[in-house]
This record gives structure tokens, C-alpha cells and sequence, in this order.
């Protein structure tokens, strides 16, 4: 295992709900293109405002994932 | 659209039930005094801690508005 | 109240549910050894990601707490 | 001289043409409600792309003026 | 207390003296024209050389006030 | 809208004229192989230098695009 | 003494007086329950206002201390 | 070769070795996908801890390489 | 697993061999009196220099380790 | 090629005309003095204002050159 | 005055009296060899401690200056 | 020693074979015009790539040296 290689990629995902929705929405898009998803950082927590409400949450991810040999 | 101007603030909101509320709750208060509001990024999420639980979470926000001409 | 000295420690915290349930973890466990815990800041959010899921959050806490005289 | 207080405020200026074009922009703006404006850092420099151009930049700015005592 | 919102703003003091003096001067002149000032965090410190000494020292402030309801 | 899900890639454009042209290259270059590009932040701005010169310009940019579900 | 391992603690000290008094503090405070503590930096700048005025200032200090072997 | 485009991205390389290794190991991965790299640049050095001792060393990398016009 | 609280502590270790050394020294001499280390992170990588040459390596780790229940 | 040594200095240029022109004169004002510069990043970019307009621009660039062995 | 260049040296000053008379000790210093000094930025405060008390600081300075035509 | 002035230059070591030899070259060139180096900071890591193998590793170090008085 100690020899295992990673990529990283950035995605960021978009819910009207909150910050875990916006980073599962990420988590699962990038789950149906790459496998072996391994851990996230948040990177940046953002949103869009619409007649004075949050109208949704934009929550950038780092995503790793095992690059297979 | 591509020549607005937009000025940037910075409110810190506070919420004892969790991030998003203090961020809507941060939101809502700078709309009483400020129209078209557009956009937040969240700068820092700190909080207050009271007999060894949180009492209240505090969220920096600075949020985008457009200026008119 | 102007002299107080205090001392920072850095917990992280985990959760299968979300990211507040994650602080109020890590702050409920630093409380069972440390009394006076007066403030905290989140300084990293991340998580681990299984069969293309979230599986866990985890966030990196700096926690303040008065150092008795 | 050595006295003096200034504050800052931070300005976003969009441009099609250019990122000059948009701090000039901001600093226009920015001197219809403020007088005594004495320095800019840039901040942040983003853009939008439309149909595989760039449609117009965005420079956030924070500029300094004089408080008059 | 709990859902207290704050806005914060930045203020340059200067002073010939030092570093607490233009920190003072800051603050006393935001409070002026701003009530219920309650935390500041220095953001930046530099100055000014004349002659090959220190003319004045400058230090850049956020200051956060408590947005009344 | 709200539920879109962005991906960021990071595109370097180089120019001998100068910045806009740079970013203008790594766009249109990025929009070759990837539709609905969104918009861009300007990440680094570096250069290389030939007989006392600025031979060409280096603008890394953060680019995000709409991922299609 | 190149072989040297040192712990790193954080300690924030407070003062109604100045910066440099609540630096000598957190490392007085320090002192009083480790030994060898060999140099500081300063993270971080901040203070408490009351009635328009710099009530406290709370200098937040990394502090370096050699462990025994 | 001043109007060169280059796409960055980031890979992580693990050794039970060391850092080089950890850094060649992530070079030579992502050469068997993509041609022309070019420079890296070390983002973060990260290990995990077996029984006490090092167990590997966790690199990660930003990779730039040549996009084909 | 995923309910695991951590606590991270920064260690500078020495050397005069080389970069691996120190972290490693760091590491072994947190062993001696922290069970289940988990993981360490590079902060920052320093050294001295006497007579024109490296006299030793100091690297600062942060190291993140279980915290028994 | 692979063992060369350089050294690294930063130089502010100015300029009432833009971006390129301030580090144009940089390195050029620079290569008055130092031979064999070879690359620059820009490291902050500001500005003076007078009379509601940009007076000039401000770069500070890092640039490096070959020292000679 | 707007075509000015700048160079930009890192002083550190130190003083066993406090963080004023440290940067004043830099400048000074400084000054006799260096013409037209212009401003400093401080970029970090740091120091020794001995038997328990700060034995003296060390202030690194940015320090600017005007370099002749 | 407590009121010495100390000049950090900042030096960026190649070397084909790893990080230390990097840093060490780099140290060794720097001794040779200046004398009482101090100590150094590991800044930025970097390396090109040739033919998918790491051709050179470049250290950027900031290097600190007493200046006489």
C-alpha cells in the first residue's frame, strides 16, 4: 500500500440545501467517471445570493483517487 | 452585464444551531440594508464554546453586491 | 478578564453525519481533559470517500482554553 | 502626514477589454461617493468565458482613502 | 448573545510613536463614527522611512462592531 | 442551476505580448478540448527574461467548466 | 546540540498595556510549566475594544521548547 | 516556443524510501499517460506513521506538461 | 472508525544527515511518549549553517495521533 | 545546465501606463546591473491614485538570474 | 516620480527592548549603505527566550528603496 | 548578539541528485561572497522533467547572514 500512486482533480459541487449536500453532489459526480475515490479537503466555500437568501451553496473539493498501476 | 461594479463586505454571522444558519442569518441582515446582494465566500468559521459544548458558531462572510451606476 | 493567558491545542474531530457533528465531537472529547475550553476555529475540512460516497468527515480544530494562574 | 487614518473597501471592476480597463473601471466607480482615494492593491483577478473566449474580466481591488478627522 | 451579527472594516492608523499608538489611533477614529467597536485583529504593520529612520509606523486593522438589529 | 457540478482544470498560456494575450491562449487552447467552459482566476503571473527582456509572458489560470450529468 | 528535537506549543497572551507586554506573558505563563523553552514567533495580533477604546491586546504566540531526550 | 501551452496536474507519489523517491515515483506514473512533462513543483509532504517509525512518505505534486497544439 | 477523534502536535526534529533524518528523529522521539501516531505533515523545512556549509537540517512536523476514548 | 545556481531579487516598477509597461521597466531597470536575468513572477501588483484616477501602477516582481560560478 | 523603481531588501533587526526598537535598529542599519530608503513592511516577529524571559526580539523587515537612474 | 542585524537572500540550488544536495550547493555558492551565514528556509521545491525522469531538483532558499557593523 505504501507504494500507491494518487491524482488529484477539482470539483466543485452546487446544492440549494447546505455545504454536506453540495459536497456529496461533487463526491457522487465524480464517483460515475473515476474509481477508487479515495478522501476530499474542502478548498473554498461559496454561494450565490438571490433576493437576499442564499439560493445555493458552492463548495469546491480537492478529490483523491488511486491511479491504478 | 461584463462592466458592473460590485463592492465587497465582510459580516460575521452567528448562529447556536449551525454553519448554514449563521451564514443565512448573516445574509438576511445585510439585505435589510443592502439590495442586490450577489454572491458570498465564507472566509472563516469559527465559535464559542460554553461548559464544554458549542454554543454558537460564527461564521465570516464576504459577500458581493452590485453598485449601481 | 484583560490578563487571562491561554493555550491552543489542534483536535480533529470525525463524523458519518456532517461537519458540525464533527466539531461538537472533537470539542466534547478535548472537554474530558481539558476544562475552560472558551473557543474554536476550524482549520481544514476534509473527509474520506467510500464505494464513491462520503463516509466520514473530518475537521481540523485549533480549540483555546484558559490556563489556570 | 503621520497621522493620517485611511480606510479600505474593497471594489470588484469588470472589463471585456482588459484587466487595466477594469481597475480603472473600479476606481472610477469607486470615486463617485469617495473622495481622497489613495492606493489600490489587486486582490483577485477572475473572469467569465462565454463560447471559448474570455467575456469580460473581474479585478477586486482594495482601495485606500483618507478619513478626514 | 448567540446570534449577534458583526461587520468588519479596515482601518489604517499611523503614528510617529509605535505600533500601539497607530493601533489606538485606528480605533479611536473609527469609533467616531461607528458604536459598539469590539474586536480588532492586525492585519498588516509597515511604515514610512524618511532620512534613514522610521518617519511613522502604519498598521492596517480589521475591526469587527456589533450590527444593531 | 443550483445543482450544477464544475470541474477546475489548470491551463498555463504563454504570450510575448502580454497578460490578457496569455490568458486569451490558455482559454481558447482549454476550449479545444473542453465545452462550456465557465470562468477563470488568474492563479500565478510569471515571465521569462531574455537579453535584459521580457521574451513571454506565463499566466497559470484555474479554469472551471460545466460537467454534463 | 544538532540532534536536538523541540516541541512547539501555542499560548496566547493578554495585556491592557501593549504587545510586547502580553508576548512577556504567555512566555512568563509558559515558563511556569515547561523548562527550555528556547523561542517564539507571533501568529497572530488581535485585541478587545471597549467604549471606543483598546481594552486588551492578546498576542497569540508559537513557542518552542527542547524536549529531553 | 514562447506561445507554449501547459496544462498542471497534481499527483501524488508514496515511497517507504523517501522524499525523491516519492517524487520520482509520481514523475515516472504520470509519464506513462502523458508525454511532455516538463517541471513539478512539491505542494505538500505528508507521511503515515506504522508502530512508531515512518511507515511511507506521501508527496504531492503539481505537474506541468506541454499541451499538443 | 470514522467516529475517531485525533490530536495533532508540532515537533521540529534535527539532523545532520539529511531531510528524511529529522523527520524521522521527530517521529521516534513522539513515539516515546504518544501512542498510535498516525500521520505527520512537513510545516516548514529550515537549518543552520556554520563555516559556509549545512550543520544540520530542521524540519517541523506536525504529527496527528489517536486519542483514546 | 542541471547544476546551475541562481539568485533571486525584487525590484518594484512603476508606470502610468499599465501592468506589462511597470514590469517591462523592472527588468529592464534591472538588467542595468545584473547579467544573465532569466525569469520573474509577479509577486503584488498596486497602484496610486489622484484625482479619482490610476496615477500609476506598482509592480513588484521576484526575478532571477544565473549566478556565474 | 510615477517611472520610479524600487528594490526591495529582507532585514532582520533585533533588540532585547521591544519590536519598535528592533525595527528601528534594521532601518538604521540599513541606512548606511543604502540611500533612499523609502517604507518597510514587517514580515515577521519572532525571538529568544532565556531562563523563562524574552531576551530579545527579531523583527524581519521588507525593506524598499529607490533605485537611482 | 542580541542586537545583531542579520540580510536574508534568497538562493535557488540545482542538483540531479536530491533536495539536500540542492540545498547544500546552493549554501556552498552563497559562502562564497558572503561571509557569517546563518541559517536557511526551505522556500519552494521544484524540478524539471526530461524524458519522464526527474532531470534536476531546484531548491529556493532564503538565506540569512550577520551583517557586520
Amino acid at each position: 500500500m505504501s507504494d500507491n500512486i494518487y491524482k488529484i482533480i477539482e470539483i466543485v459541487g452546487s446544492s440549494a440545501t447546505g455545504i454536506e449536500d453540495a459536497i456529496e453532489k461533487a463526491v457522487a459526480r465524480a464517483s460515475t467517471t473515476v474509481r477508487d475515490l479515495r478522501w476530499f479537503e474542502v478548498k473554498e466555500t461559496r454561494g450565490h445570493i438571490e433576493e437576499g437568501r442564499v439560493a445555493h451553496y458552492q463548495v469546491t473539493l480537492r478529490i483523491g483517487f488511486t491511479l491504478a498501476e
